[in-house]
């Protein structure tokens, strides 16, 4: 077998582990010199592969490339861009067999969600359509854990540890507030089309300490009426009520609570934000004093907690990846396999890039409480393993130590450029 | 000398460390059994006083007591309620002083901040005015950094580092994304009045990492022009800005850019989120995608990555408060006292209480950058060192293992009951 050179690159939202996959991919690639010589990571995801920006990882040390591990962000720079169809538009992937011809690339890593798995998919279809042979093996990587086939995604782990830590916290506040001041705490999170870090929430419930106490999920259609009900009665019963709302909240036809009616001064509708919606109706309606929060980009970029599972499978399917290729597979993606809850046991095993592509996996109903504002204990059995365990990053002058990379540019080789 | 009981409250908004400082004076007190009898915390701070619902910490094992070094929140509750004047409205003292000779209350201790120093002033002065003995302790407490003559406020240090390590994982992730998505972070913090909390953000930025590039203070009146072209500058020269807003930020006239004109669905105001109003007028001058997050209690309340600076002042302020009243020492604080930049070295000092209530420190101009979107060096030599150390809680099943005490209320010695 000729030494040929890889390509690896991050797509989509970013996670706290992501780099994580990647020191898998350049730690296991740099034990198989005989089959894959360097690794170069595109710069910002696919794009760097079609303006052919390819960083040269060799150029970056083994202590270096070490500390991705503990380093959130994407650190080749990520993207949002999906290919076309190979079909009906050519071009991008002739770009690509040139950019991979012009640097002896045999090996295609792409590490992302949904829709990088569809672009891998594609990507792994030009050997055939276009006759360019090239090994083509997907990673799984989504804060939104909505792949198929894959018990759980990396990156959600961690974003759910930090849910269900941040709630727990937040609820210790209000409990102590809320006789004199704040009632209600509203605490919004991400998952536009599937409650899985909603429900993550839960996790912060234990024995005597029912917070939160409300968990609003896309997965069930919101009636304003028996949510204010709920509130109420919690607020009478505990002294306060905390609520967990996903981004994806809706109403029965489908519109986002998020969009509901919220104007700037401008005029404009203003997008996101339905936390403070929640809260304000819960004022208006209720009178009760609130606070809320919007975690945002600081829940899957939140390295500084997270899970110890997680960066371990975000590690693992990163060095899968390229066992996998030297195996001479093909087209495939590393899954993670749950093989027992309690103890949790997991292991790698792989499935086919073409059954990942394009398949988004929904939360079980059976996870969602009868009520529709908690979870049931089905959804504590899944999720309980994904969070344990702590891997602290190294600390400087009290903040995070992380990484940051040469990221030095191999010279290009080709004289035409593409524009995206 | 005769054994007297304790009475020790949390006051006003909670911190990640406050129950550090309850630690200390419950351990403190175990250690003088021949001056303090029992310490009974207030349940839900001085109101717990008033009506006589007092929570006997004797109950409470050496354990139980420990833990609460590491579990955020007021664990007896606090409040936000203020005395009114000695001279103008006697009856609440009158109560006080009729619970705690039914208890045989000799020591006063209160956990808190400007309100709180006030406070425990007017109790102090009980002893004069109405002839009732009481040793009468402070102990500083806010996340707001705004108590005169201590250099420092036990609980402002960790949220500074939760800040400082929230803006720049969130950064990494903005950086991410850049190229293709996102262009505009903007993270809201607390500090209505002074922008300490705002200040620490500063201390993410590190060699050839700038962000958070715009720090948006109270202090500096908000202009509108000003600011769009700063951001346009910056995400033209890096490609991405990142941006941490205070809450308190303002225009000129003192308006908070929180209530300027953004009205909910039921066309009434929109109190707080000052990020999305700063994100959606970006998007609609320049264009640019963005993002926001609201940290709110989220920071206060965020244990798991509290400074050990921080902790270890907690502690030792309440230590000291105790260790002050044995010493028959009246109507004082604890403060911290910087003996050291760097290496950072502090010790315990004392400061009447008079002196500090109703006293509220502000920020050294000198601390914000010429332009006014940064900060200087004088402001990371003082922030530096509070955020220094991590501190972890130990965690269970994945989630931070907080204490809950018992909490068990004194027999009420007294027939009236009192209204607040």
């Amino acid at each position: 077998m000729t030494v040929k050179n890889a390509f690896y690159a991050q797509s989509g939202g970013v996670t706290s582990v992501i780099n994580a996959s990647a020191c898998g991919v350049i730690e296991a690639a740099r034990q198989h010199p005989d089959k894959i010589g360097k690794v170069y990571a595109g710069h910002n995801g696919i794009i760097g592969a079609l303006r052919e920006e390819l960083i040269d990882t060799s150029l970056e040390s083994d202590t270096d490339i070490a500390a991705l591990k503990h380093t959130p962000g994407g650190a080749f720079g990520s993207c949002r861009y999906k290919l076309k169809d190979i079909k009906t538009q050519k071009a991008e992937y002739e770009r690509l067999i040139e950019v991979f011809k012009a640097h002896n690339i045999g090996y295609f890593f792409y590490n992302g969600g949904g829709d990088s798995s569809d672009t891998a998919f594609k990507v792994s279809q030009i050997s055939e359509t276009l006759g360019y042979p090239i090994t083509c093996i997907g990673i799984p990587k989504t804060v939104d854990n909505d792949l198929p086939i894959t018990d759980c995604c990396p990156g959600f782990g961690s974003v759910a540890k930090y849910i269900a830590t941040s709630i727990r916290e937040a609820s210790l506040d209000i409990i102590s507030m809320c006789e004199s001041s704040t009632k209600v705490f509203v605490m919004e999170v991400m998952g536009r089309h599937a409650g899985w870090i909603a429900a993550a929430g839960g996790l912060a419930q234990h024995e005597g300490q029912p917070a939160p106490q409300i968990i609003l999920f896309p997965e069930v259609p919101f009636d304003r009426d028996k949510f204010l009900k709920r509130v109420d009665k919690v607020v009478k019963r505990d002294g306060y009520c905390s609520i967990v709302v996903s981004e994806g909240a809706q109403y029965e036809d489908g519109r986002f609570l998020a969009d509901a009616g919220v104007t700037d001064a401008f005029g404009h509708t203003q997008l996101g934000g339905v936390a403070p919606f929640i809260a304000n109706m819960i004022k208006s309606e209720l009178g009760y004093k609130y606070h809320w929060a919007v975690a945002d980009y600081l829940q899957r970029s939140a390295r500084h907690i997270s899970s110890q599972t997680d960066l371990e499978q975000a590690y693992a399917v990163g060095k899968a990846a390229v066992e996998l290729a030297v195996q001479g597979k093909n087209a495939l993606m590393p899954v993670i396999v749950r093989d027992q809850d309690s103890p949790y046991l997991w292991s790698i095993g792989e499935a086919p890039l073409s059954q990942i592509a394009n398949v988004e996996k929904k939360m079980p109903l059976n996870f969602i409480s009868e009520d529709g504002f908690g979870i049931t204990e089905e959804a504590r059995r899944y999720l309980a393993p994904l969070i344990e365990g702590e891997s602290y990053p190294p600390y400087k002058n009290g903040v995070p130590d992380y990484v940051k990379l040469k990221n030095q540019l191999v010279e290009k080789k080709l004289s035409t450029s593409f524009s995206i």
